[in-house]
This record gives structure tokens, C-alpha cells and sequence, in this order.
């Protein structure tokens, strides 16, 4: 059983999705591609440079997401200690590196972000549901790939990282969507997140074929 | 033996300074001012909130200057742990808050950073020099006051929690210094220093007189 499509980013997962995936990856609209996958394994020193600046990005846009709710006390009091995940990893990745002789370097970043960004209605409180949601989704994203990495991957300590690493990608996936329950009727979080998921899924489907984590 | 003045924050610090004060302080020149201390010991709920809110800031400054020179591993190398441990205090004081029935909530920011940030020069390499430069002195003097606190403050809670926290302000200050040493000659670092110590604390002296961490 694999959770690859051979086709393409557009196949539903919905009916064929494995027993022992996890939920975040339920939530997902589509796999990603095969094509994807050879991509970032044919250069993992991109992946790798791009994956750190993905971790950092995630840890910023955490605390992002504090300063626009400074008021949120509970909100805030989750968020820190993902963020100081996100930064270890930052730190696996580089300390993985640096053994490698790999140095940071800028890397043209797929626009999947940004995109994403656009799906986030500006109005409260539906931009605070949408926000939670769409972090959440880079999460689950981040989750199924990491997952196809750590069981493809020939290279051992890549594939090892990457094994350590999606735990908590997934966690951080449900912790979203838990603040997003703790503050909206379980109902319309279900219905915007498969709206979401949807939007994420025809991103990816667009997405510049470059050897990056979310590309 | 005080590191107080008691007629204001213009007193300069450099000959009377305590014989067991850290590196950190030294290169203060200012003491604050025992009108501050007695201002925030006042009125501790606000000064745990904009504390709380200044860690975050501490963490999300740390983090945007590895965004603005992403192409050095070992100043994000350096940084991330850093802000780490911002976040962890961050939750410490959350934490604290929590139990006290304290709310996180707005308070209006005495312009320190902000004016701080003016004395940074545009162009590179000085750019850099002097961030790291003014992100040190901003952790000089949050350890100099937390050691104010720690002291001072009646409610040991509190003045535990101070006392806890201000090694870690001092470590910062001497990373963001050496950070600084490795790039440019030390006569250089240290020249800029004394100059922006100067300049923050002519800040400091005309600061408004609320009860802030950095006012």
C-alpha cells in the first residue's frame, strides 16, 4: 500500500487513505506526487536548506501569530513551546549540516505560503479561524511528507531525521486545529478546514517543480 | 553597595560600579534609576505583562535577524537556542500569570526598541555590527534590572523568579557581543559599544515614567 500517487498532486485521498495514517493526514485533499518525491530525493542538499528555513519560518509565524492576539493568554501559552519546537529543529537540521560541509544559502521559496496566505479572510473572527486552519495544514502537509522521506529515503540519517521529525509535525497539526475548537463551533472548523484543505491541495497542484519541501 | 542612583537614570556607572557586577552591566552607562525600581515594584501585574510581551519580542528579534542574514549558518546556529530560551521565559511568565489570574493584555510600549533601532546604522557592514551591538544592550539592561528586582522585590515568588532568569539576560548579552567580536575587530566592537551605550542610555533618561521593563 503506498500513500504515493503516480498521477500527479490531485488524487483524493479520502477513500484509499491507509488504517494506520494518522489524522492529520486524513485531512489532507491529495498525496503528494511521485514526481515530488524523486525531485527532493535527487537533492537533498536543497531539501535540506530549504527544510531549515521552513523551520524557522514556522517558528516565526507562530510568534507571528502571538503578537496579532496579544490578548490570548491560552493562545500565546500553546504556541510558545511550538515555536521552541520548530527552533530545534531548525537546529537539527543545521547541526546536521554542518557535519555535511552544507552552508545556509537563499533558495528562491516555492510561493506555496504566500498562496495560502490569499485563502485567509480578512474579517475577524473568521481570519483567526482561517490562520489556525492554514498553519495547521502546512503542519499535516509537512507531516505526510516528512513520512514519505523517512520511508524512501536510501540515505540512513536523512531518513532517520526525518522519521524523529513527523511526530511532531502531526501534533502540531492537531494542536492548531484543537485552538481552532477551543474557539469555534466544532462544525464550521470541520467544514473550513476540508474548505482548505481543498485550496491547499489545488496550490500544491501548481507549484513550481523545484526540489523544495512544499513545492 | 547599591547600584542605584537616586537622583535619576543619568548617573554614569563606570567607577562605581560593584565589584561582583557582570561584564553586562559594566558596559552600561547608566544605573537605572531607583524612581523605576520603585514604579515597577508598584505595580508588579503590569510589569509581568510587559514582560511577558518583551521576552516575545526578545525571541522574535533573535529570529528576525537570522531572516535578514539567512545566509549565516553560525549567527542562526548561535541565535536559535537563543531564542529558545526567550520562548522559555516567555512561558515561565505566562505560567507565573496563570496562577496569579492574570491576563495577558495590551499595554502601550515605552518606545526604547524602537528608538534604539534608530541608532543602527543603514548601510553593512555597521548594519550588522551595531544589531548585534544594541540586541546585547537591551539583555545588559534587562540583567541589570532583574538583578534590581530579584533584590528588591518583596514578594519572593517574584524576586525568585528574577533571580532565575537574569544569568540568562547576561549570557545573552555576551553572545550577541561575541557574535560581533567574530565578525569585526574587537578595538571596533568595543568603540561602537561604548557609543551605543551612550546613546541608550540618553534613551533611558527620557523615557516615560510607566511601569515597564524598558522605561
Amino acid at each position: 500500500m503506498t500513500v504515493l500517487s503516480t498521477t500527479g498532486t490531485e488524487l483524493p485521498v479520502a477513500k484509499d487513505v491507509p488504517e494506520n495514517s494518522t489524522t492529520a493526514i486524513r485531512w489532507l485533499a491529495t498525496h503528494s506526487s511521485r514526481a515530488w518525491l524523486e525531485l527532493v530525493m535527487a537533492h537533498p542538499e536543497q531539501l535540506l536548506i530549504d527544510h531549515a528555513h521552513c523551520e524557522r519560518k514556522a517558528a516565526s509565524a507562530a510568534i507571528r501569530l502571538m503578537f496579532t492576539y496579544p490578548t490570548d493568554t491560552e493562545l500565546s501559552a500553546a504556541l510558545s513551546p511550538l515555536a521552541r519546537e520548530e527552533l530545534e529543529h531548525h537546529e537539527l537540521l543545521l547541526g546536521l549540516m554542518s557535519r555535511r560541509g552544507i552552508a545556509l544559502r537563499p533558495l528562491d521559496a516555492p510561493p506555496y505560503g504566500a498562496r495560502l496566505r490569499t485563502l485567509i479572510r480578512s474579517r475577524e473572527p473568521e481570519r483567526l479561524l482561517d490562520t489556525l486552519l492554514v498553519a495547521g495544514l502546512i503542519e499535516a502537509r509537512s507531516h505526510e511528507r516528512m513520512g514519505l522521506l523517512a520511508r524512501h529515503l536510501e540515505d540512513r540519517e536523512l531518513a532517520d531525521l526525518y522519521a524523529a521529525l513527523l511526530a511532531s509535525e502531526a501534533r502540531h497539526f492537531g494542536l492548531y486545529r484543537l485552538l481552532a475548537e477551543l474557539r469555534f463551533p466544532r462544525a464550521a472548523v470541520n467544514q473550513r478546514l476540508g474548505e482548505l484543505a481543498q485550496g491547499e491541495a489545488a496550490i500544491l497542484a501548481r507549484l513550481h517543480p523545484k526540489p523544495r519541501m512544499h513545492s
